[in-house]
């Protein structure tokens, strides 16, 4: 790798989840040089994440033997809703988080222009430079886990919508009337074909006395599911597991076929921990009903593809973005 | 207006439909300067359709004073799948048309540059240049009629997606399992909010035994159902009418936050037969469910909007479309 291009234009990407924070330093085509990683502990604040956020992005640049004045860049890829515009996470469930502004806080800090995008957008845009996506022109990632999270690429650049909410394919309704959705409403693709919907109906047919393995496997099911655990059910055979699996799987199937008619995207790429998890499997099941539920030729040539870069997509995807940001103030 | 516009930068719309030839003579801006209307009868084969299109265009031009020499190109939009950068109809069941050369039919006979695209993205051009969509930035236009059909416009022109099929918004299903559609699968938004939705409830509900004045109104259930015969018995106080004219619009409302969640316009513009004929009674309604149906703030100051054209929306799109390639040519 050009040693210039190392030292003197690399990007910073945070990937900042309820859990973990990650960074790395990401040159311009999104090959990244070096990480780090640090527990998020969202209980202490927004000052106490900030201050682990920038620890964690000091040892990522130590570790690539980078210097922090040579940033270009840095950008943040955060759950929640977000005021992009001013750099402020609105409304963050998974950190507790209401109005903080977390440009401003790593900015008025590091010195570098920082800016902030939502987690999905990231992993999306993530796999559109350097995964999944690579020579596409207009691309939708769909991540599917507790909920399901969507972003659109629209030649080349993230298409954000009037309230910058595009990507809210997980509200989309497939099932009028259908299960209830955490958002308030019934049938929402993600009450139907999340991880969430997977564990309510397990979780409902063992409670109709229905046999499955995870009900030794499962100790706790007030906890969040864990798809290795499903992963471990259908691998030793369960027929329910299985069963709920493939149903699951013509849900997301259809929600894309809808998505290809809707929207006419060149590649549909499908990521998040229950695809990384049983994506061998699942793949080929959603390929299939999406392209039953294409209309005419909307489907010829479309890529159904699984992403490619796991968690590297989110810090890659917020470095692109710094790039981008970077780049066009430049211009201006 | 301006005579030297009118006289030496105008454009020719065409709006062909399975029973009615529609041809504008149009400014820059969508301004429509005159008119002529005939019968398609496409039972008499291709070239005598694209004849009386000619005749048609002939008929605008005297009625406007205008010399065909002038007119900087001709725009025409047409129904089915089309191969668009060819200038082909590859298959209109309205017309009995498979692989018709309708660009190059024109374009040899008049020698004026001549575009085409499908009707439903030249409604929604229309609407974005010169009614319901001027001033936004990003449109979704939705017309309900035997079928639903839509167009996207991002920053200002249609988007088209990877095969030329993007606004298929019909054959989103929004009820998995629910009524076969005319695409073969079940529970798309046509197949539950479409006028042909309509008449089958109306249809199995009377089959039933069910009491409606729809019953005497109708004289054949097998002939396509009017528009017109649903707003009467509605204004005459059918109640069986009414409830599922209603239910009709709580579907046109979950699909409509749906795309909203998606795609994130700016505004929605509603059109085609049935909103034309009911649009009083079924707007409201339609946009209190659809914004009940978005999630956080995707649906703040989105306009959900009736269509304001009529059918001068599809010959000002077509001119508009016209006006867009013909520019793009000079620059190139």
């Amino acid at each position: 790798m050009d040693l210039v291009e190392r030292k003197d234009r690399f990007y910073v990407g945070v990937d900042l989840g309820g859990t973990k924070i990650m960074v790395g330093t990401v040159n311009s085509v999104g090959q990244i040089f070096s990480r780090a990683k640090k527990k998020t502990r969202a209980g202490k604040g927004p000052e106490e994440v900030v201050r682990r956020i920038i620890d964690a992005i000091g040892e990522a640049l130590d570790d690539g033997g980078m210097d922090l004045s040579k940033a270009r860049g840095i950008g943040i890829g955060a759950p929640g809703t977000l005021d992009m515009a001013n750099g402020i996470v609105t409304f963050a469930p998974n950190l507790g988080w209401r109005d903080v502004r977390l440009k401003q806080l790593v900015e008025s800090r590091l010195g570098i222009p920082t800016f902030i995008d939502n987690d999905v957008n990231m992993g999306t845009l993530g796999e559109y430079t350097a995964g999944a996506g690579r020579g596409a022109k207009d691309v939708v990632g769909i991540f599917v886990g507790t909920g399901i999270g969507g972003g659109i690429i629209i030649g080349g650049r993230l298409h954000y919508g009037f309230n910058y909410t595009a990507g809210e394919v997980g509200h989309m309704v497939i099932q009028v009337n259908g299960p209830k959705c955490g958002c308030g409403n019934r049938g929402c693709w993600e009450a139907l074909a999340s991880k969430t919907a997977i564990a309510r109906r397990i979780k409902g047919a063992l409670d109709k006395g229905r046999s499955s393995i995870l009900k030794d496997l499962v100790e706790d099911w007030s906890k969040p599911f864990k798809s290795s655990l499903l992963a471990e059910a259908i691998e030793r055979g369960d027929k329910l597991a299985d069963r709920i699996l493939k149903e699951t799987c013509v849900y997301l199937g259809i929600g894309v076929g809808g998505i290809i008619n809707l929207l006419g995207p060149e590649r549909v790429i499908l990521g998040g921990g229950v695809i990384e998890a049983l994506g061998d499997k699942m793949m080929p099941i959603i390929k299939e009903t999406a392209l039953n539920y294409t209309i005419g030729n909307a489907g010829d040539n479309v890529d159904i593809v699984r992403a490619k870069l796991g968690d590297d997509a989110g810090i890659i995807g917020a470095a692109v973005l710094a790039k981008q940001k970077v780049d066009r103030d430049e211009e201006n």
